[in-house]
C-alpha cells in the first residue's frame, strides 16, 4: 500500500477511527411539498431552513458532512478532538429544533407551508479522511454507524430528536428524556432502544417547550382523501376516510383501510360534493386501533400542512 | 418573496426548473466489506475508486452534487446547458463501468477485495439552484426525479447501468439494451420499465465487454453460511446451503431457506468441520427456484469478492 501513498494523486490519503457523534436531520415529506411550489420559491424556502440549521451546526464545532437537498449529515469529534461530542450534538439537535417555530413563523407570513423535521443522533467508531481525489476532496465519515444514524432520523416525528442507545449512554446525566421507544429498525435484527429528548442541562443547556396538546371533537366529521407516501413517491388513495378530530399539529381519522403505524401520508379535505379542497396535509401515521365495524381509527401526526389550511383550521376548527 | 430575495443573505438565491439527466453510483455491499479493513486501507481503497469515478465524471462535464461515503450523485445539463445531457450521462454511466476492471486489477494486485458497482440514469425536470447559506453554498438539484435516480441505483446489479424510461426515449436510437427488465420498484405504483444498457454509439460510443460465463458444476458440493444484509447490517445466518455450480461472478446455491430475489448477502465457504473459512464474499440473489424436496435453488450474483479467494476459485473451483 506505501507505494499508493507516495503515489502523486494520494493527498493525505490517510484514515483514522474516530469516535464521533453523528447528526443526520431530514425535512418530512419535502419531496412531495415541493413539487406544488414554483422553482424560485423552493429554493428560497430551502436556503432559509437550510442557513438557520447551517449556522447552529458551526456555532456548535460540527463539521458538515453532506447537505443532500433537505437532508443534512453532519459530525463531532473529528477532525478536532470534542471530548464532549455527545452532549454537544444532542444540544446542536435540541437547538436546530427550537429554531423551527421561528422557520414556520416566516414561512407562514410568506404564504409557505409550515416544515417538521426529524432528527437522529447516534455515537460510534467511523472511518474519516479525505474522501475524494485532488480535483474534488472533502473531510468526511465512513460506515455503518453513519448507516444507524439515518436509520434513527428516518424513524423520527416531527420535531424528535431520537437518539441512540450508543449516545444516551454518554449524555444519561444531562438529558430529560420525554420517551423512550423500543422500535424494530429497518436493517437491525432485534429491538432497538431509541430515546426521543426534550432537554439537555449546562454546559449546553436547552429545552424544547411542550407542544402536546389536545385533540378537538369536530361538531361533523370531515371527509378526507388520503394517499400513502412511499419513499416521498405518491401512490394510489386508501378507501374513505373521515376526520373526527382536530389539533393544530395531529387528526384521527377514521378509516375504511387499515393503514400502518409510520406510513406517511398525504391528506386533502374533501367538500360537500367529496372532491378535494385546495392544499395538502402531510402527516406520519401514530397510531391504528381496529373499530369493531372493520374500520380503523387513525392517529395522523402532521409534518406539513399549508399556511392557509393550517390558519382557517386554527381558528376554526370545522370544516370550512 | 422579493423582500427575503433582496435580504443580506439572499446570494443568487434563484431557483429555475431544468431538464437535466441523474447519474446515481453505489458500490454493492461497501459498507459491509470495510467493516472488516484497516481504516487506512480503507481510504486508500474508497479513494482510488472515487478518483477515477470523478475524472471520468468531470471529462463527461458532469456536475458532481454529492459524494457520501461511497455512493455519487451526478448531474448534465445545467448550469451549462447540454442538449445531449441523456447520451452524454449513459456514455459517461458505461464509461464508469468499463473502469471497474482496472480498478479491480490494482485492488487484487494489493490484496484487497474486488469491488462492484450499480448505476442509475434517469432523467426529469428538477429544481437547480445555490442551495445552503453564504456560509455553505453548493450548486445543487432537487425534485423526485433525485429521488427516483437512487431507487435505479438501488436495483442496479453489479456492473449493470440501469436507465429510466425517460432516458431510454432520449436515447433509444443510440443505445444497445442487453435486457429490458420490469420491475416493481420500491415506491412507485404499478411496474417501472427498466433498461439494462450494454453499449451506446456516437458520438460517444463505448461498450461493456460481454461477460456472461457458464457456472461450473463442482466435484462436490461445498457448504457455505449465508448471512442476509438489511440495509448494509448483517443479520442471523440462515439455514444450511451448499455451492453446487461456480463461477467467476456467481454461485448457484441449495439453500435450507427461501431467500428472496434481490436480497443481499454476506457468504463464507465452510471447511470439512463446517467452520468458516477466512474471507467473505458478498453477492445478491438474482433466481430462486423451489426444489421438490423443500429446499430451494438460489443463484447468487457476487458484488465482492476478497483477492485470495478470487484466486483461489478462479484457478481452481474445487474446495480449497
Amino acid at each position: 500500500m506505501t507505494k499508493l501513498l507516495e503515489s502523486e494523486g494520494a493527498l493525505e490519503m490517510g484514515g483514522e477511527i474516530r469516535e464521533v457523534s453523528l447528526i443526520m436531520s431530514d425535512l418530512r415529506g419535502f419531496t412531495a411539498i415541493i413539487a406544488e411550489m414554483d422553482p424560485e420559491d423552493v429554493i428560497i424556502f430551502l436556503n432559509r431552513y437550510l442557513s438557520r440549521m447551517i449556522a447552529i451546526l458551526l456555532d456548535h464545532r460540527a463539521v458538515i458532512d453532506e447537505i443532500l437537498g433537505d437532508g443534512i449529515l453532519a459530525f463531532f469529534g473529528a477532525p478536532e478532538p470534542l471530548e464532549d461530542h455527545p452532549a454537544r450534538a444532542v444540544a446542536c439537535a435540541l437547538s436546530m429544533q427550537a429554531a423551527m417555530d421561528g422557520i414556520n413563523a416566516e414561512n407562514e407570513a410568506d404564504g409557505l407551508p409550515r416544515l417538521a423535521m426529524g432528527i437522529g443522533v447516534n455515537t460510534g467508531s467511523v472511518v474519516v479522511g479525505n474522501i475524494g481525489s485532488e480535483r474534488r476532496t472533502k473531510y468526511s465519515v465512513v460506515g455503518s454507524d453513519v448507516n444507524f444514524a439515518s436509520r434513527l432520523e428516518a424513524f423520527a416525528l416531527a420535531g424528535q430528536v431520537l437518539i441512540s442507545a450508543a449516545t444516551f449512554s454518554r449524555v444519561s446525566d444531562l438529558v430529560e428524556v420525554d420517551k423512550v421507544l423500543t422500535a424494530e429498525m429497518k436493517g437491525l435484527p432485534g429491538q432497538a432502544t431509541l430515546y426521543d429528548v426534550r432537554g439537555i442541562s449546562a454546559p449546553y443547556p436547552i429545552r424544547l417547550p411542550d407542544k402536546s396538546e389536545k385533540l378537538k371533537k369536530l361538531p361533523e366529521r370531515i371527509g378526507v382523501r388520503i394517499h400513502r407516501l412511499k419513499d416521498k413517491i405518491i401512490t394510489d388513495a386508501t378507501g374513505r376516510a373521515w376526520v373526527t378530530h382536530l389539533s393544530d399539529t395531529a387528526a384521527q381519522v377514521t378509516s375504511e383501510d387499515a393503514l400502518e403505524a409510520w406510513e406517511d401520508l398525504r391528506l386533502a379535505f374533501l367538500d360537500d360534493n367529496q372532491e378535494p379542497t385546495p392544499g395538502h396535509i402531510y402527516g406520519k401515521v401514530t397510531r391504528v386501533t381496529p373499530l369493531k365495524d372493520g374500520r380503523f381509527e387513525v392517529l395522523v401526526s402532521f409534518t406539513s400542512v399549508p399556511a392557509e389550511i393550517y390558519r382557517t383550521f386554527r381558528h376554526d376548527p370545522g370544516p370550512a
